[in-house]
């Protein structure tokens, strides 16, 4: 028996677009001998559809969708497509209205249903707004084989494995119980660093303990602030990967599944991404590109500051867009240094992208003319510093705005994290390309990048002019100022933001690694007054376990008590 | 049996503090011979803490803060503290790891704790998020009484009341068969337009379907986009309001439970807001002066273009600030008409508002010189528009960062919807007055405000000019320009949005109430288009039943698929 893994690439909300592509892969798998085709989850909406799933009509439109689809689809194929459908009980037993679903089409029509069991509330997920949960196992028989159906989340709750329960219920055990044959796994997972690995692990262990073999198949492209990365995968009954779609790429991918020993037979395995910087680069260029194309650009422009991120940013774009496509602008002020037009300019050439310079020092002027009867007296700080931020932001948009190009942001983790960025300044754009990247991260990514020759690059090895890597880092919004005036080494604030945003230590434990009291809790607050700042800055492509995106929900208005340690002697001093 | 109701206003993760209220609060009620205190939903931490509740030494905090507090509240006193609590059995079976608590305390310490068995998951609310739902009915004996403990939500699903089921139990009904005599619900619940109405004729409703009385504990005060209205309310057994705290502000009500008639005497009843102009209003000053205070601003500025948003949000700041401490920025360009000065500084004189006036016509010109030779061969159009937008957002921000004052920004809820705003321009600030307030609303509360004596505001009746009121809505971007350039009248926009909106009708649906299709399928792509605007404004005060906030939560790079109707012409025409 043959399965093909179709490694799709949905537009959220474009049903016919998606049912499209589901039924080209669908000829195509035919073609090459397929008896089933499995397709990710929700596939024919795509995910995250997100609150699309409140409107009615839009679930109606699915059903419609389903419906044209069963009519046009080879009727020997048995295909599984990824939609929703009604919970029915929902007025009498209460629940939320939907079920998130995968539909058995074969022979012209829709034989069954299968529902999500797991429904992720974590983190970007928000499914228990949206789904009842799915009360039975899902078999499906095709004849050769009994196939357990699990829906993503639905693989993920092996107490052994994690060494905790989640959820109460474990699916796989009700498959094995049921005596499937072969599980599989239709997901939209997405991508973070090391994800990959974990996946493989978890489906390996799965794979051996049950003595079964298993089909993971994953959505693949970039959706606002999620990319998900395909590498979609299939493990034999001992536990090893015969197969592998590829990477950040759609990808269609034959099984055959052996009947006698009710085994999945080796196939073609794309090679494992071992190396992290690789990895992320194809990521936020993955993320770029697609973000671009479903919202209608084909043409991006940035701002190029000389400095390490918009360099990188601007590789990220040429890659993206193709070096035609992306217009780098430089706006130096009377604080930039010489050395950052020529690094930019530099970067430009090497990349083959075109560049203008729009220097804002009559801006400046203009602005400063303005506001002087109101800020006589005052000294020049932080308000003046993002004057010069914000005249640069404007200057981007307009010609964002007059040529129709996406501008892409180009701050980092780290400065998202502590606010050393400005509101309506240079956080300004339509996709922040490495919101997720902390800043030791973007040098390792430049250094790496440094090393490769990628045709889509405008020349080979070396793109990121030396001096980029080597110098200060500086925002240049004063004279002679070096980020390291106001922050520490970004060693040592990438380890500290690390621990707190990502692996939620207190303070305590971080200054128990071995980071001064002082600096942690001065960190730490600034991490909380930047809130406001990120709540209004573009998506920003995710690539950690916890991204200021979607799946970060914090309040503004809100006072940090001093960790627990310190309730004690302030609590009735007042 | 005296029972107080303590209508708190916390500040979220301020722990400390909301303490040192609960605890003054006691005291004062246990002066007034109370013997039961009851405090809102998750009362220490503040509703609602968001990801806070993620963080290990946040729920440690939490813990601590709540020693500290049962060892210094009246010993004689019973006291409901909202909290949370750790559930312990989530490594073995599963579930999040914390319960939304009531803690009971009495004679220095934890008695008892209650855990919320219905957990909101949609629009605002993501309890699924961080909580696992209680499993028992709540009693709390207090001798005179069994009283039945809900928390927000668990009272929210009377199949009877709403005609639908949204939960598998009804943990009401669960406290009559244990025989509770008095209910009680300590909640944390947002206001929109109608909500009181809603609640009181549900309170009642349960009331006199069982026969028990009802005792009904809200939050008051503003937390970021939502704002608590206080009102709590006791209803006797026959379904009669007997007690009613204040809106919009914090109270201490005492109410007496008469062990004999099993019922609650008559207290006092503050009067029910019958107009919904005044309640919009005293929800939005109260949302404003929170949000500040809360982040730590005494003063504010905001843009007065002298149209009818601006002057809203002007009165709306001044109740909020002070007139003293709010700064109006009039900055006029060349398309700006005369009147709209004059009228600027007519509604600042009536508020008795300070402004300053900063021309914008040399940084137009300057930015037009600059982009000139990038531009040329171009019409002027939405990039230059937007640029006077944006020169306006620089100037208030400089004017923000400069003197520490709060942005309140003035975009209305249907330009919002429809992108009729300038992302980086008008739509800059720390927080969006009057967001969700529809723009035939603003003239609704406009109309209102002038027939009011407030001593809040500078002067009496007619504050808001009568020009303002009467002349053609314009962004005055370009010469003689007026939003039904662009747009459908206010009226027939605001119920296409409402529809679309709040309603979640389909174009079908919305077109056969009566609105021409073309303008219906064009608003629609309009709403959908400006989605990426939305994502990056600041928080906006929510007051209607589906605000662009927290509780929106929409793709950006997504197709919308003309409406199911539509599906069968364009499948397979591709």
């Amino acid at each position: 028996m043959k399965i093909a893994i179709a490694q799709l690439n949905p537009t959220i909300g474009d049903l016919v677009g998606n049912a499209a592509a589901i039924q080209t892969t669908a000829q195509q798998a035919a073609h090459q001998g397929a008896d089933v085709l499995l397709t990710p989850e929700l596939s024919l909406c795509g995910y995250p559809p997100r609150d699309l799933l409140l409107d009615p009509s839009f679930t109606e439109a699915l059903e419609t969708a389903l419906q044209q689809l069963e009519a046009n689809l080879p009727p020997q194929l048995h295909v599984l497509v990824g939609t929703v459908q009604l919970n029915l009980d929902t007025l009498a037993a209460g629940g939320k209205p939907l079920f998130n679903t995968v539909a058995h089409l074969y022979a012209g029509q829709v034989q069954q249903y299968f529902h999500k069991r797991l429904l992720p509330t974590y983190d970007v997920f928000d499914e228990d707004r949206y789904f009842a949960a799915g009360r039975d196992p899902n078999l499906l028989d095709v004849g050769a084989c009994q196939i357990g159906i699990t829906i993503c989340e639905d693989l993920w709750n092996n107490a052994d494995f994690w060494g905790k329960r989640s959820y109460a219920i474990d699916p796989v055990v009700d498959l094995v119980q049921e005596k499937a044959d072969l599980i599989i796994n239709l997901s939209a997972s997405p991508f973070c660093v090391g994800k990959q690995e974990l996946r493989e692990a978890m489906l390996c262990h799965h794979a051996q303990h049950y003595d079964r073999p298993l089909i993971y198949v994953n959505q693949v492209g970039g959706n606002d602030d999620l990319i998900f990365d395909g590498r979609s995968v299939a493990v034999n009954r001992q536990g090893t990967v015969i197969a592998r779609a590829q990477a950040f790429a759609p990808d269609l991918l034959l099984l055959t599944y052996d009947p006698h020993t009710q085994d999945l037979q080796p196939s073609r395995v794309e090679p494992a991404v071992t190396d992290v910087n690789a990895e992320i680069w194809s990521a936020l260029v993955l993320g770029v590109r697609d973000y671009a194309q479903k919202c209608g650009f084909s043409q991006a422009v940035l701002g190029l500051s000389g400095g390490i991120d918009s360099s990188l940013v601007a590789a990220i774009a040429t890659a993206a867009f193709g070096s035609d496509n992306v217009l780098g602008v430089l706006m130096p002020s009377p604080y930039s240094s010489d050395h950052s037009i020529q690094d930019a300019e530099d970067l430009a050439r090497n990349l083959g992208m075109t560049t203008v310079q729009l220097p804002i020092a009559p801006a400046m002027h203009t602005y400063d003319t303005l506001l002087a009867p109101l800020f006589a007296g005052t000294e020049s700080g932080v308000a003046e510093e993002n004057l010069q931020a914000r005249i640069r932001g404007n200057l981007l948009m307009a010609i964002a705005n007059k040529f129709g190009r996406l501008l892409i942001s180009t701050g980092n983790k780290s400065e998202m994290a502590v606010g050393y960025c400005t509101l309506y300044g240079d956080m300004n754009g339509g996709l922040a390309a490495i919101a997720d990247v902390p800043k030791t991260r973007v040098y390792g990514l430049c250094h790496w990048l440094n090393q490769q020759k990628m045709p889509e690059l405008g020349r080979g090895l070396g793109v990121i002019p030396e001096s980029v890597l080597t110098k200060p880092p500086s925002a240049e919004l004063k004279p002679g100022q070096v980020d390291q005036d106001s922050l520490p080494p970004y060693e040592v604030l990438d380890d500290i933001l690390y621990r707190y945003v990502d692996q939620h230590q207190s303070s305590q434990q971080i200054i128990e690694a071995g980071h001064p009291p002082e600096l942690v809790h001065r960190i730490m607050q600034m991490v909380k007054r930047a809130e406001f700042k990120r709540r209004q800055a573009p998506p920003g492509l995710k690539i950690t376990d916890r991204a200021f995106g979607t799946g970060w929900r914090m309040p503004i208005a809100a006072q940090l008590t001093k960790h627990p340690e310190n309730i004690h002697l302030e609590f009735f001093a007042k």
